[in-house]
């Protein structure tokens, strides 16, 4: 089954947000056998949506629809599907009691706004949504599907899993299969170099899916006949591992934060971090996977130096005569972090994020990271980019990739 | 002009990126009065970029290509844009020495696959790019242009504004104005009630753009007549501030974080946080705002029950009778902060981010918060969702939006 992802909204055409509902969307379709051919986002106008499904429905038999079905003023999605299927609006009772009730338990009033959500095009079948007000639609002529969600991505997944993946379960049987390797530490090119000669006799797809300080290099194949795609894959998969083996730390939806998580619980330490330039964020990447707290203990994020000292026991003299990007100082951090946070592992970084405070012999970018433990302390300096965010996810990506060296024995 | 953003990339369509090019070009577009109709994502497959081009031609008059471009084998848009423009590929010497500079630098080698990106479309006026290989295109034919970009996002961004943008400057004079208002702590259906019957009689548009804990509000106009479309959008954020003033932190590209910043720089005073459960996010935000040394001090992440007695003096005696998420352990994690940071304001937070360790009492969500100095300190409990992320990120939202009552008097 082919489907095209129409996004509404003029807030997607003007950039003021992010369209991360159809990357969501073609994601789980895709585990699912399921092709998207296009992403297509048009504005918040009736003529611009009919076109949109029309030119949808010329090029595949889904249509998945998110966005203008909030409460205010700028939806029209569901008059232009009314319209495009050629039936009224009418009051929804089913879907005013779902709202009744989520408002009921929050305790807020419904609103006007709030009943006229409850207007519905005649030949939808309701898709009931209970993380929200905006109601969930199915449409069905023939051959051609189409599913309107709300934009809200909790209620447009909540709808997605509930109603309409069971609904296409039971339509789709085009196989397709894939397989993600995760790497770390090595780019996209070098990753490409050592892998296209060992894929040369082989029929898959390749894609290389760069991201700071990662790429995941996806493997793919679609067939009529499970095992033969599954055999064709799992060929793949075996000739390219060896090529890149020292840079892989997962597969598929694997995290390489989650992925230090289980290498810290396996060997039972405790990890602390004392972040200078990332400011928290390196704590933040660890203590994002559910359960961290069976190997995260805390962090001391000392901005100023004078932080460095008291909360790190960092020597003023390493200070003055290394300054606080430096080899010296970051291990002194780590040393410092093991202590105050009684750790088994500490991670330290300091470095200039940018866009001001470089120097001629440290300019923007410039990152040292220290990670040991009582017995072994190993430290590596990196240049990264101009750019503030970035640097601050490079230290992030690349201090975790040095705590994973650490608890591998490199 | 009208502007089709297209992406092109297998990528995309299987949902492992998310298209955050489409919405910065977007984004920078709609700036210089310059409107997207459309955003139009395809596979890496010739067919379908030429199907692409001529249904963007159809609709628009600038087509914004962006991806396809790397020196790995899952490129064939610069083999599209050859055939579309019917003309044969040439080596470009330019590009090749621009590599061979960028490579000179960084001291790594030149890759056949490299070499291979100095083949360019005969008819493509190159767009120089100095972050990286890919090189940029422009074509022209009669009044429709094209401009085809690398994926990778700081690669893209450099070549839009050093070469694409300059050139759109010259060819485009319709007349577009927006007017975005930042609001915290409300929900958009709130804003939608307190503000409609005030835009009753000005013919604006509006648009609602919430995220967590913020609702970005959007009044535009589009014209001709530069005066008038000035004055028609100035007459409605008039009349529009007044009814959500309380909950206004900014307008356009204002940050919550930086004006928080912009709030402790002009009363001269240094912040810090003490954080359980956003583990490092909240000190993350503080500091991802460039500047932010002169206003932050540093933080305590103190994940664990000991670490938040040994580093920010909480009492066992309070994490026994009232549990970690308290009133009471947040407001004696202020008292610890605003001591061992030595900061003239702290933040505490302290909640259950899930999806485990919710209690019937304690539900996962449960957040408490405090914000105070040596004077005064204030808490409030808040009860979020069930998602940890997102849990995280409404309680760092939160904070500030209590940091500014606070340092606002309220």
């Amino acid at each position: 089954m082919k489907t095209t992802i129409l996004t509404i909204g003029d807030e997607i055409l003007i950039g003021q947000i992010i369209n991360s509902n159809a990357s969501w969307i073609s994601d789980i379709l895709s585990e699912h056998g399921i092709q998207t051919v296009w992403h297509l986002s048009v504005s918040d106008e009736k003529q611009a949506i009919l076109e949109a499904l029309d030119l949808g429905f010329s090029r595949s038999d889904l249509i998945i629809v998110t966005g203008g079905l909030g409460p205010t003023r700028d939806d029209v999605t569901k008059l232009a599907l009314a319209s495009y299927f050629q039936c009224g609006l009418q009051f929804s009772q089913e879907t005013y009691e779902l709202i009744q009730e989520i408002f009921a338990k929050r305790n807020i009033p419904i609103t006007d706004a709030h009943r006229e959500q409850c207007l519905l095009p005649e030949k939808a079948t309701l898709l009931p949504n209970r993380m929200g007000t905006a109601p969930g639609m199915w449409f069905q002529e023939g051959e051609k599907y189409l599913a309107s969600l709300p934009g809200v991505p909790y209620e447009m997944k909540y709808i997605m899993k509930n109603s309409v993946l069971p609904r296409l379960r039971t339509l789709e049987r085009l196989i397709y299969r894939k397989k993600t390797i995760r790497t770390a530490g090595i780019g996209e090119t070098s990753v490409a170099e050592l892998i296209e000669p060992k894929l040369a006799g082989h029929d898959v797809s390749i894609a290389y899916l760069p991201s700071v300080g990662q790429v995941r290099l996806r493997l793919s194949k679609t067939g009529t006949d499970v095992s033969q795609v599954e055999k064709a894959l799992e060929n793949a998969v075996r000739d390219t591992l060896p090529a890149i083996e020292p840079y892989i730390y997962g597969y598929d939806d694997d995290l390489l934060e989650q992925h230090i998580g289980a290498l810290l619980l396996q060997q039972k330490k405790f990890i602390g971090t004392a972040e200078s330039c990332t400011g928290g964020f390196l704590a933040h990447a660890i203590t994002s996977v559910s359960g961290s707290s069976q190997y995260f203990r805390g962090s001391i994020i000392a901005y100023s130096n004078s932080l460095k000292q008291s909360l790190l026991g960092v020597k003023e003299s390493s200070l003055n005569e290394y300054g606080a990007v430096s080899s010296e100082v970051v291990r002194e951090m780590v040393t410092g972090a093991l202590d105050v946070l009684s750790c088994d592992i500490a991670v330290a970084v300091s470095g200039i994020a940018g866009p001001t405070g470089g120097t001629e012999t440290k300019p923007v970018g410039t990152v040292w990271i220290a990670v040991g433990s009582k017995e072994e302390i190993i430290t590596e300096k990196f240049l990264f980019t101009k750019d503030r965010v970035i640097n601050i996810k490079y230290t992030a990506i690349y201090a975790l990739v040095m705590v994973r060296k650490f608890l591998m024995g490199r």
